[in-house]
């Protein structure tokens, strides 16, 4: 079930997407918080208007969303968290003379209303 | 006000967008929960650069975000929830081959601090 | 750390996107609540295939997300959505005939499990 979103500005391109999904999920789902490895559904998204503060510098983010049924422990969603930057880290681009903000954020999503089929 | 996104993979293409569309707005509008049908705000996104698990076997899926204020019932989010899921497991492609997951979450918005006003 | 995600319908074309960017950034930073002006990240997205409500009529809708990290009072939700709201309601296109809905959300972001940092 868990949905991971990751989203980066696009002075970042040529942005590693296949290495990255390919890391990220094996890490993921290498986590005892992710039962079957299926379930995991990871994808990229790019902004291409966008400003970062008030300032003309260069700026550039990354920013992973990673959602997930309610009812995990702090400690969990730390360590998956954890995981998900430890991958961002390691491959995403820093261009010279561009601040690069990193960030992921964990998402509890509504168990008793959550819809989830193989159709 | 409610705020609906449907998102799928591009392996699902062609995906019956239009009609998707008028049935899940006719459904959600239909029920009590949602006082004027033209609050309802429903768009689509594709995810074109994805990865399912750690597989390489053919996967796709589709996932709806359903926003709403906050204060419904458990069993109001889960009436809205089965509805989107009801018109997305009729019209999503099930291509040959392919193990296609579908999911619907719905999400509390805050009522306190929400701005919406008609322009 | 905030994220600002503003998203309108494609009737809305041409959009002053670069107006509103800076505008919205210089009046989010000037909150008290943003400590630091590069942490702001702003940016837009539109929505192609989208249907308001069952009727045919011309119609229209800007949404914007603040994401913040959570711990922040009501007041001051209500004060930056308020801010966020303020540049939309100025800059937002009103096409003849199309009736536009405006909205502005203010999500918490789970603090505990948050991952930020510059690379």
């Amino acid at each position: 079930m868990p949905h991971l979103v990751i989203e980066y500005s696009d002075n970042l391109r040529p942005f590693p997407e296949a290495q990255v999904l390919e890391a990220v999920n094996a890490s993921l789902t290498a986590s005892p918080e992710i039962l079957a490895e299926s379930d995991l559904k990871s994808r990229f998204t790019t902004a291409e208007r966008f400003a970062i503060g008030t300032q003309p510098a260069g700026r550039a983010f990354v920013h992973a969303q990673l959602r997930l049924l309610s009812g995990r422990t702090p400690e969990a969603k730390q360590d998956l968290a954890g995981r998900v930057g430890a991958v961002l880290r390691e491959h995403t681009p820093r261009p010279a003379g561009v601040m690069v903000q990193l960030s992921v954020e964990i998402v509890d999503m509504d168990r008793a209303s959550y819809v989830k089929e193989k159709l």
